[in-house]
């Protein structure tokens, strides 16, 4: 369970560059000492940082590349001055089998339309999936599409549902991940056309590697009903952002709440550790990391504004998923879905 | 501003019928105190609750029938079996000008089809809109569509956008109404067609009873930044619930919290006044009330399961939609944007 894997790290990536990827990385390491890391970006930014971590010093390599990606160019300019930039050499280095995965906190459109063109989707697919981590009040799920595809075919979303399962595997280390439809309703006849036959498409394809559970409501997400939610990706980032949203706006109302008298402002303090607990289980650095899925390499997307354990994070996410051979697994389980579609078709 | 106005209740809908129709609507009136009331359903059922609030009872009239839809009905089992229903006689009793509008907590499939086929959808609508209140971080906003509509092209969103700012103009009493169209992104390149069609419509149609302000995303909704946010039914949908999920998961976080240790649980005692202002904050029954819109008359669905405090909301709002003159103000909004955007075609 423990072989050498490379992680290639944009170190330019995201607000603050390398200041949090070195000791993200370093922490990473902590975890998973079987590590070694490829660092590409400013080395005059990268050095003096790494230097303050001995042992990430010893298992890490720096690739000098002055060029950057802008957290604000739009993907089509970072495409056409794309190459070359920390952001471009990461991707290279999986695609050069020189890393299992690579991990960027720069720009999400950026390292969407990058991952692709150097990655290349695997055979049937036409774009990668985004795919985030979820906390429930079980521990976590997967949901996709979060915003990768505006919309999606009932193939499609059969697609998301592999791909998912192929994450689930790696993360939750279970055989067959349970998979839900997200809809309106949980009855057969709610929904538009796509997801009542991805619906049908899921329930009748005998022998796929998952565990079908029909259709989940908004609300069911986070309870943790099934390991992963499956949804195109207009309704799937409007759902994430807007569970963002509520546990932001939640987090307004209890600070206020606990402020607002002498005595509730005690009460807060003795309570301060049930706060604490709190405060870690709504952590967004817990489940720092969202990946494209169905490209043929690794590539994880950390929030930009992370700081160090959050990167951390996204780098755990990337190295489990290497560790659990995700590509090569994955790629089996899309091709088989669909020689079984052209068979059920023909 | 307080005109009598008279409210048709389905006595019978909802998880509690008359054990909480009743009170609610005795709360209500201790606000409004102009109101009159219509029960239909069960007389054996209801006399005996009304008997105990007089001053409810000298300004109330009941219509009995043992007809009602179950909660489970399918809408096509509902309607076929609606007739004579205390759903269907309240619905009828709005459009016969009997009442300024209709509350019913029954199932909201079976509203949906027999307010649409008694109320008739308004000129140029299809299907009438559901929208609910939202609470945000400043007070609530209005979201629709939440559900009746799967999928709405460009003119369908903008109709939308009408018929939330009527709600809002009667609710948030502001003449102009702030509006966004829920997206993934804020910039104009984002999202699907029509999404991005309707953007321009709204933009470029001059002399519309609407401020509009743009692309909003999922976390943008609760931070209250307009009043109105319009969305297609699918996308909308999911929003609501996972919001409303995302609110519990949060709710049981903070319960294991409190309650994991003896200090812990000292401290949310002395806290205990901050806690019942979050509890109020978060309380669903505050802004209880999805409404159909561009029909010809008030028809209000309350939560099913909701007590006499939530069903009062209820019935505030639509009593505050009929003091509003919202249908005739609603109509003629809409029948000048069709010709305006007839005009531009032709």
């Amino acid at each position: 369970m423990m072989a050498p894997r490379t992680i290639a790290l944009d170190a330019m990536g995201g607000d603050h560059g390398p200041e949090v990827v070195v000791p993200g990385a370093a922490l990473s390491l902590t975890r998973h000492p079987a590590l070694s890391f490829i660092f590409f970006g400013d080395e005059a930014r990268i050095n003096p940082v790494l230097d303050q971590h001995a042992a990430l010093k010893a298992r890490s390599r720096v690739v000098h590349t002055a060029l950057a990606v802008a957290m604000h160019d739009k993907p089509s300019q970072a495409m056409r001055r794309g190459k070359g930039t920390s952001m471009w050499l990461a991707l290279e280095a999986v695609k050069n089998k020189e890393a299992h995965a690579a991990v960027s906190a720069g720009n999400t459109g950026a390292l969407m339309a990058m991952s692709t063109l150097i990655l290349r989707p695997m055979t049937g697919i036409e774009r990668p999936a985004l795919a985030a981590l979820w906390p429930t009040i079980k521990s976590e799920c997967i949901v996709l599409d979060v915003g990768a595809n505006i919309g999606a075919d009932a193939r499609k979303l059969c697609d998301f549902a592999l791909m998912g399962a192929a994450m689930g595997r790696a993360l939750f280390h279970v055989e067959k991940p349970t998979v839900g439809l997200l809809n309106v309703g949980v009855e057969e006849i709610k929904g538009n056309e796509e997801v009542k036959q991805a619906h049908a498409l899921l329930k009748e394809t005998a022998g796929l590697p998952i565990d079908y559970r029909g259709f989940v409501e908004g609300d069911q997400i986070g309870q943790g009903i099934v390991d992963i939610v499956v949804v195109e990706g207009f309704a799937g980032n409007i759902a994430l952002k807007t569970a963002e949203g509520t546990a932001k706006q939640i987090g307004t109302y209890l600070k206020d709440a606990m402020t607002r008298t002498l005595l509730s402002k005690v009460g807060a303090l003795l309570a301060r550790g049930g706060f604490k607990v709190l405060k870690h289980k709504m952590d967004p650095r817990r489940v720092n990391g969202g990946t494209f899925l169905g490209l043929n390499g690794i590539a994880v997307k950390s929030h930009g504004g992370t700081d160090a354990l959050g990167y951390a994070s996204a780098i755990d996410l990337g190295y489990e998923m290497a560790e659990a051979e995700l590509v090569s697994r994955l790629s089996k389980d899309l091709d088989s879905f669909h020689h079984k579609l052209a068979a059920a078709s023909g």
